[in-house]
């Protein structure tokens, strides 16, 4: 199938090996970040907190949060380019909400006399609180939006990416628990360039599985 | 900023009225699924089932699964184009990993002989298991990955969309046993194109926390 869209996803590929001598232009990484900031999420809630990792001291305070875990994702944290950090909230409620609101009306979305009424999305925040007051679930899921939404970006700015489940979420969240604000985090990712040689991954040929295993269409 | 990344996330929005006369054209709708299995997925385990509803009487089986919540979630299964269920494997397995080892092997990624050595990527599988067995938090992460994914790729087709949590997951599960194989689904995307009038959002403006809430650069 010839498009612009499967062209770009047929190019990109989880990255094996940066190329620790090339970093992202600021041009580019601000498109990224605001790409990322315009991400859909459930009564657009936004329940989430990215901490950007761009210096090398952010960057190595993330590669001691692994221990002895994924020697290979320590090495994607120091020789990418940057690191994002996706906190999502563990207790999202009213008072969170509040901030979502208040854009709505700065932006005009909103009238300030409706103000009250906004809050009547919230019934769905109560629905996705479970019986320990917990939001993590639904926050988690909305963060996955991001990083498909992230994913697809990366792939038309033509930068390579490594997203990472492989991380200690405890020692993350510990570890950068001032700038996650009380956020937790249990997904990064990295980006940055490909090593031209080592990085394996971008000489193999992609895989899905086919059309019929994975569409049932009615 | 002007880029057509940003302009292409802009433009979308989440569609409140559909325009009931229009349907996507075949072409586009082609792109659309195949950008959708192209959605990367940890370890590539893709545990997923998409159920495309295009008839009518698929998607009066769908309306008739929501009861009487979600009116106006209702009204969007019958007036829009599609409707895409996104289905997540409640109890993935390495059984399920074969059929992403066996795709790897057919297009020359993993030698024949390397076929045992590749299950290793399932000790990732044990770790998303939880003490019931189930994987169900680990794959429904997955499916917002396509989520984020589908709705970038929407906003470049200028398809417009519905993303839908509020359904009544069970009641969708059993209506669509057959068609989910065994999969759960809890996420639908309502797909389609906007009623010129009807439909309320198209016209306000879009409304996110400023970048200052969102992320922390370190």
């Amino acid at each position: 199938m010839n498009h612009p869209i499967i062209e770009d996803l047929l190019w990109r590929h989880t990255t094996k090996k940066y190329d620790n001598t090339r970093k992202i232009p600021q041009a580019d990484l601000d498109v990224f970040l605001e790409a990322l900031r315009l991400t859909a999420s459930s009564i657009n809630s936004q329940p989430w907190k990215f901490v950007v990792l761009a210096s090398d001291a952010a960057k190595a305070r993330m590669k001691h949060t692994f221990g002895d875990i994924s020697p290979l994702n320590q090495q994607h944290v120091i020789d990418g380019s940057h690191v994002i950090l996706f906190g999502n909230h563990p207790r999202y409620s009213r008072d969170d909400y509040a901030a979502v609101v208040d854009q709505d009306i700065k932006v005009a979305r909103t009238r300030p006399e409706n103000r009250d009424a906004a809050f009547g999305a919230c019934v769905y925040v109560e629905k996705n609180t479970d019986s320990h007051g917990s939001t993590s679930s639904w926050t988690k899921a909305q963060t996955y939006i991001a990083l498909g939404n992230a994913l697809h970006t990366l792939a038309r700015l033509k930068i390579d990416s490594t997203p990472m489940e492989g991380l200690d979420a405890a020692a993350v969240t510990k570890e950068f628990a001032k700038e996650l604000d009380g956020h937790e985090c249990s997904l990064a990712l990295v980006i940055g360039y490909h090593h031209p040689e080592g990085d394996f991954n971008a000489k193999l040929s992609k895989s899905r599985k086919p059309f019929e295993q994975v569409f049932t269409v009615i």
